[in-house]
């Protein structure tokens, strides 16, 4: 019996994954955090996806990283970088420090208590080549650390870590979703934790660009539009 | 400047680390994790503890590991083993999986926004051989996950993972708090949860030996003694 458990934001990356690990693995699980971000109607929007997706279980973990300081995911005193243009070199503030370290190492603790050795997440080091811990590297050492650290690593087969889209552009992300079957239009991705992107962050800015290169609407954007949420006029008429 | 922080449960192993860290650093700050254990009275008497040592910031950080599988710490339907002689052979029922890679996990990302690049634990590797995230093997692969996967990891000096008890018996733990002039008596073991050791389960028959094999009272009881809330006849006359 083949076991998957997807980290699992419910953003257009994880959202991916998701789908690729359903296609692979014969029973997929799925594990959000609810860590204090700004966003946080992302992890209802997770919840409906995952349901969606027939998995086998959807687990909510509680972590709070709200004390951990200089992010402007977490810290509302810091300003999100609304440039219209993802920010480009070193590491960008909406770093939150060790954040796929934490979900992993949870992830970890979840999985080998439910006997499921593959952890899946939808880890991309093309758009956010910033962001330490979306790198392989960073990926295999913590993996070897899971499989030093763990009942499962020490006496079972051990974890395996699956970074589908680890060398993908957002728009062969969604290519490769769209391949899959995968419906967007529940998946939000903005910064700002809204419904409606903003269109002006990192994050919205990267999913925009990613539909306008396979030339199609977004699935959000379209039902967003049906829904009469959006104004076809505003500030997504590129999208 | 040189900082560090302590993981730190406040039982005896961590209060140990904590001297150690404060007698070798600068300004040393504390750590304690409320993870839904048996023992929450822990969780006070280690903010008593790193109050009274002194401690620069002393944080509690919230994370639910009661949705974690498979451990007598954290699942109330099962049953913590009380022997009266500690588990030999394999991995305890006590074993709350990767623990210790969480907790790790989140003293980095606590620490990486305070610029503390050590970190130290009162890991032991004796007495509890049966847990896999007690090796120092583990500790060395986390610290290199670490130093992969944050900004101060890849841009900065990096961590640095300090397990001073990791090759010490109980006793030698003892001894060298007591070099350190460590006070024990608001330090809780006891996998109950009880300020008054039940004497019985694994931790508690540990420490009672430590302090044996140095032939002084620990000073838990004695206090526990001084303040009548311990009959010198009862289960822990040999401690």
């Amino acid at each position: 019996m083949n076991k998957a458990l997807v980290v699992f934001s419910g953003g257009l990356d994880s959202t991916t994954a998701l789908y690729w690990a359903i296609d692979r693995f014969d029973k997929v699980y799925t594990l959000t955090f609810s860590y204090g971000q700004r966003h946080v109607l992302e992890v209802e929007m997770a919840r409906r996806i995952a349901q969606r997706a027939g998995v086998k279980e959807h687990g909510v973990l509680e972590v709070d990283l709200t004390q951990v300081r200089g992010s402007a995911l977490t810290d509302p005193s810091l300003e999100l970088p609304m440039n219209r243009e993802p920010t480009r070199g070193g590491i960008p503030i909406t770093y939150v420090p060790f954040r796929n370290g934490v979900f992993l190492s949870l992830a970890a603790a979840w999985a080998e208590g439910r006997g499921i050795p593959h952890l899946v997440g939808g880890w991309n080091a093309v758009d956010f080549s910033g962001y330490p811990d979306c790198r392989g590297e960073f990926l295999k050492a913590m993996e070897d650390a899971i499989n030093l650290g763990t009942k499962a690593g020490v006496e079972g087969e051990g974890f395996v870590i699956h970074a589908p889209l680890i060398h993908l552009t957002k728009g062969q992300i969604i290519a490769l979703g769209l391949s899959l079957g995968v419906d967007y239009s529940e998946s939000i991705s903005c910064y700002q934790g809204r419904e409606i992107p903003c269109g002006r962050c990192d994050s919205c800015v990267l999913r925009a660009r990613g539909w306008r290169q396979l030339g199609i609407m977004d699935h959000l954007v379209e039902r967003l539009l049906r829904e009469g949420k959006l104004d076809t006029w505003g500030i997504h008429k590129n999208a």
